[in-house]
């Protein structure tokens, strides 16, 4: 069994504006000190050992569901574990 | 400037409906093999340098702001960076 974290993130050239409300919030809390914000997704999936190679099975949910290409990055961690 | 990654999940306890959507879509597309998802927020802050302390201030943006303490955890990573 594996353990995967998956992490999408907006593309550097495109605009997050969920990012920009979340730091003219933070603006009005008074945390001035807050330059940047980008909100991203982070998944954790639990996958079952497959004839597949693990990795050619993420990278393939990762662009035909989890992520968009076009606007989106993502990167993923594995970790396999011993079923219990 | 501190570089700060924020990652804020649904407890264990609470159910993820956004979640059981994600893993039956897989489903449909055939991914058998993908037996549980779970869906939560990723943050990249730019945060400069204050007087506080760089933990304190991000614990309590965490639990003023970005996360839901009664239902979500988060963890954070703080990464010190020059200015260029």
């Amino acid at each position: 069994m594996y353990k995967v974290k998956v992490y999408v993130t907006l593309r550097e050239s495109v605009l997050d504006p969920q990012g920009t409300a979340v730091k003219q919030s933070l603006h009005t809390m008074n945390y001035q000190e807050v330059q940047d914000v980008r909100i991203g997704k982070y998944m954790e999936l639990t996958i079952e050992k497959a004839d597949r190679n693990i990795e050619e099975v993420v990278n393939e949910l990762c662009t035909r569901l989890l992520a968009n290409p076009v606007i989106e990055d993502y990167r993923y961690e594995i970790e396999e574990c011993v079923a219990q």
